[in-house]
């Protein structure tokens, strides 16, 4: 397949390559074309209009079953949604394999190539993956409550599940980055696949952010390029008219409004990948954050999570009724929940969830979805702490407690609520 | 390749199968043949002699280097060490399609062929994989501490690491078993490969174990079939003359004296993978552990692990001098150790370790092979608790107290030593 003279007369590959970029201020960005006409947030808590930041209520996600309406499904950006025409939308995608490229924005070393969202909607096949992302920063506000920390104080709801269908991101390598199994062989280990969004955020100059190429290539690995969500194209909320989605990665791997691919020998260099989205030491604080970003690693898979979305936190509960405990699990990385377990005496013993449901992948087996669970338990006559913890199938469990840290990422500790039962309350 | 006549004349494949095998009653096993003159277990804790099971002490153990010797690396063993001899042994190879195979031994719907270990040896390239293996039993001290268990009471002693050679795994099915990337595309999600051992137990006809297909096929999978130790041939102890090893999973799956193996559409039937190496939940203990069993999976990777070597418990340390801690940690699947935090104020505060090393695979980049860690603390002049803890690269991380289970496995709670310093104590 020759992609690179789809769109261009010019023999010369050179002649294509992806727009300049430039940063933008925050108090510069734009967000008078926000899709506020097809944006209904009733069922949304909102943190942040500008940019649109929002989780929906915990008791509606969970109660909207295995998949998430569009309109559940949180939304987490960075900067104004962008308004991209799919006649007009461009994908570049270009190997590097020097270095030295990301000090010299001219060099010529990457021969970019270009796909239209036509080459992307017919030229492979159309892979469908049910998916959840989940924001690093989730229940941040567990973090919040033990130390002052940077970012959107999210509670537990920016994790959602949807169907997610495009064309398989190896299969696009394969062909347009011309990434052959020899090639693979020699750049599994280092290479990383850095994309960019067509967007303005005020960190950088667009979003941007990487995954390693062997979960890029890797068949069961499961990331393809979506412009489909639930059946649909993808709304401007979530990414038309393309994302990618990174299965069992943080959510911020997935970047939206997708423009450009690069396989490159690091990871991105983009704010995003290095200054953000990491788990920075307990000894790391405001006054020292600053040189403390290179000593951790970026995130990639999530770890072992479980939230209990219903009753609420200091939800009103009769207790002449018993109460249905409803939540999520999920593992990062494919693994599956393994178990999950509830305690309504501080810890002391557990009990099995009545049901749970998790669908692996109907071609890999792996576990991209969430668990749903549900449990019954008897009348409570006082306020009680249910407490729910899940296991991965690799035998993490989630902590007791939560670690601080300072960007307020990754908090898995047992969810915990409590309940304030009423003598004849009325339901 | 053709592999099933090369040791018979036999045009007819069905000529070619495994040995029958019988179970054997725990007290009929035979420990007369035990490998006595080449055995030194002066560097071990010995837990019990038929059969050998036996750790390292952890001061030895994380002073030998990131390489373990094989006369400190830990030794577990289930039944007698047979005594096989290298040019005799065969190894079985076939593919089952059918479930019902388990209930009629005599199906001949197995098409076996055989291995020589001269064709193990010569017939696809040796790959050499640095290797941690990890007992799920590790740490069962700690568990055992909270309330009874079953199993050998392991410290934290059986994790070691080593430099295995051998053909990977997936070369070896691709040419003997004619597992095709068709064939690989349809059975990836549900077919596993079960190994057996050329030995006798007492709880099954042999030990045998399997993984999922999955995992034996990726290239960065990194499954072999080892006939090489640091360098030289496997000796009798550490499973002569051939063994699997699966990095990132559980010891139990790197079974010894390999004899068997079959590409199979469930995990292997033996009682090593499904009536043992499960964590079962905590409402789970001696009265009700039968009817349980089917409600936990079993185990695959290894969880988040980090264990203080040096000091010992209760060690007598110098008060006027530093103290310097060293330990190891372990994530599973190939993850990386992305921190390791010490604390001497029982967890309030939290410091970084001096030095740690952790090398990936060299072609990989998994992480297989563990991280070895060390830091001094300044002289302690009153009885101190140490604590170490570790994430993954996923975000994992250890529980703060070990959570009971009644086969005791997969314990990685926070290391804790307890120090004695003395005055003027003589080093």
């Amino acid at each position: 397949m020759d992609f690179q003279h789809s769109h261009s007369d010019n023999p010369h590959t050179s002649a294509i390559h992806p727009p300049e970029k430039h940063r933008i201020q925050e108090s510069n960005l734009n967000y008078s074309n926000e899709p506020i006409p097809t944006r209904s947030l009733s069922n949304y808590i909102v943190h942040c209009h500008t940019p649109l930041n929002a989780e929906p209520q915990l008791p509606l996600l969970v109660n909207s079953g295995q998949i998430t309406p569009a309109d559940v499904f949180f939304k987490r950006n960075h900067g104004p949604i962008p308004d991209i025409t799919l006649d007009n939308h461009k994908v570049f995608i270009g190997v590097q394999q020097n270095p030295q490229y990301y000090f010299n924005a001219e060099s010529p070393a990457v021969e970019w190539k270009q796909l239209s969202m036509h080459d992307i909607m017919t030229k492979w096949p159309k892979a469908t993956i049910t998916a959840s992302l989940q924001c690093a920063g989730n229940r941040r506000d567990g973090l919040a409550a033990v130390k002052e920390v940077k970012g959107v104080i999210w509670g537990a709801g920016t994790t959602s599940t949807a169907v997610w269908s495009g064309p398989r991101l190896c299969d696009v390598l394969k062909d347009v980055a011309g990434v052959s199994s020899d090639m693979l062989d020699e750049m599994i280990r280092d290479f990383h696949v850095s994309f960019e969004a067509d967007d303005h955020v005020h960190e950088d100059v667009c979003y941007g952010s990487s995954i390693p190429l062997r979960k890029a290539m890797d068949p069961a690995g499961d990331v393809i390029l979506a412009y489909e969500m639930n059946g649909k194209p993808l709304s401007r909320d979530h990414g038309f008219p393309l994302r990618v989605i990174v299965p069992g990665f943080i959510g911020a791997r997935s970047v939206k409004y997708l423009q450009q691919i690069l396989i490159q020998p690091q990871e991105s260099m983009s704010f995003f990948q290095r200054r953000d989205y990491k788990i920075l030491p307990p000894w790391v604080d405001h006054d020292n954050v600053d040189q403390s970003w290179d000593t951790a690693a970026s995130l990639t898979e999530m770890n072992i999570q479980c939230v209990i979305c219903t009753p609420t936190e200091k939800e009103v509960v009769a207790s002449s009724k018993p109460v249905t405990i409803k939540g999520y699990a999920i593992a990062g990385g494919g693994r599956a929940v393994y178990r999950v377990e509830i305690s309504t005496d501080g810890g002391d013993t557990w009990e099995p969830v009545d049901k749970m449901e998790q669908r692996p992948d109907k071609k890999s087996g792996m576990y991209w979805a969430w668990a749903l669970w549900e449990k019954t338990v008897p009348r409570m006559n006082k306020s009680t702490e249910i407490i729910a913890r899940a296991y991965d199938s690799s035998g993490n469990v989630q902590p007791e407690f939560p670690i601080w840290n300072y960007r307020g990422v990754m908090n898995n500790a047992w969810s915990r609520v409590h309940t304030l039962p009423v003598l004849q309350y009325h339901m």
